[in-house]
């Protein structure tokens, strides 16, 4: 028995996130199914980020055990023939069988797109936003230092009854302008639900004028969720990497 | 009576191609449904560039003649409102009445986006051509320069009876590798059936090792498509916009 680590990627558009649930396609379920039939016995991942519903990522981790003899780093390749276009496997390998992808000390890493112009790209429109008023990239970037640090961040994620501790640390958050895309890069120890998304969703509205990059200092320190903007939607969302005391998974080359 | 010039962008993955056939659904014949029903009178849309299946476009150039008395200008805008989202109108206005989009001189600019990483990214997968073996990108840079210029491309294209004027000129061809994507970007007078794709495909060869650079010369002057490389797949093919003596149309910002 070996326990394996996967690292995935996928195009959250036409899934109902990554965790099973009844009557719903998801990343976990597929993953579930697809393994099962290459190892021929039944497999069942444990993923670290249960991303929502029309999320992306180049690099979540998902990891198992298999008595299966295929070695780990062939099991990429042979997992990536079988799997729909829109999921692709970026490396395995296997690992202690006492590591667990949720219960130890990461990194993680998330962009938010923003495509702002006057109308929608087409060929664009699946991993970002579309926002057509201008939006003051400068401003974004002054507001975006007030949440760098260890922060109470009560005001940027929708409660979950069994998250009682909403401290995290936010190591960096950058505002890159790329032609007509605004990219949201943020790295941190932990992030609470919807935490990225609400992020963007007041970085927005900080760069269309409606809240001043300092006010940011005050709706930390409110801890209430209704002062920040509102949470931006999902396709804009690209969880990039997650760290485990090594190099970022999942990094674009 | 009036003319009504429309810059259309497009995912192409979804289309077999700008032109109207019989059981299968383009880009034209959408555009002719929709426009018919937002006038209120039939519409027949001519168009610039007539893309094949699966190939996109953010420029592409369309007209027809309408009596309607919507303003030119915000056609844009309602258009945009019934179309299905891998299509968007990116601007509207009145032209001339003798203005074809076709018959007289423009100046057109292409792009072909491969991602050449150990595995395919599925955000981004409908928009390039996914590429495993590395590439020299300065081969293929050096490669791209015996192409510029006027040049007989008939090595460089599928025959096509009707076309017996194999001239062709090239004003300006870029290889530009920005991360993990390499963007060969092309601007002239005029592309050949399949001409861009087989310059990629070519370009593709010669940064895999299999055609030296120099070589790109000979396989000009033999006038021989069996010399040059396959013609490279749709899906990394982009019309980024034509010029008719002004700006590049559908330029990124």
């Amino acid at each position: 028995m070996k326990r394996v680590k996967l690292i995935v990627a996928y195009d959250g558009t036409n899934y109902h996130g990554w965790q099973t649930q009844p009557n719903a396609v998801t990343i976990e379920e597929v993953l579930n199914h697809h393994l099962s039939e290459l190892l021929k016995e039944e497999i069942k991942v444990i993923g670290a980020s249960r991303t929502d519903a029309g999320v992306h990522a180049l690099g979540n981790v998902a990891v198992f055990d298999t008595s299966a003899r295929m070695p780990a780093d062939k099991i990429s390749y042979a997992l990536n023939t079988r799997l729909p276009e829109d999921i692709r496997i970026q490396d395995s390998c296997e690992v202690p069988s006492d590591f667990h992808p949720r219960f130890q000390k990461t990194t993680k890493t998330y962009e938010y797109r923003i495509l702002n112009r006057r109308f929608p790209d087409p060929t664009r429109r699946l991993n970002s936003f579309f926002y057509y008023y201008p939006l003051d990239v400068v401003k974004m970037q002054e507001a975006s230092l007030y949440l760098v640090g260890e922060h109470d961040f009560k005001s940027f994620c929708t409660e979950k009854p069994e998250v009682t501790n909403t401290v995290r640390t936010i190591y960096s958050l950058n505002v890159i302008k790329e032609g007509d895309m605004i990219i949201i890069r943020v790295t941190g120890n932990g992030f609470l639900y919807n935490m990225v998304r609400i992020i963007a969703g007041t970085l927005i509205r900080v760069g269309g004028g409606f809240i001043e990059p300092q006010q940011i200092k005050k709706i930390l320190e409110a801890k209430d969720r209704t002062l920040a903007g509102e949470t931006a939607r999902p396709e804009g969302l690209t969880l990039i990497g997650i760290r485990y005391g090594g190099n970022i998974q999942g990094e674009r080359m």
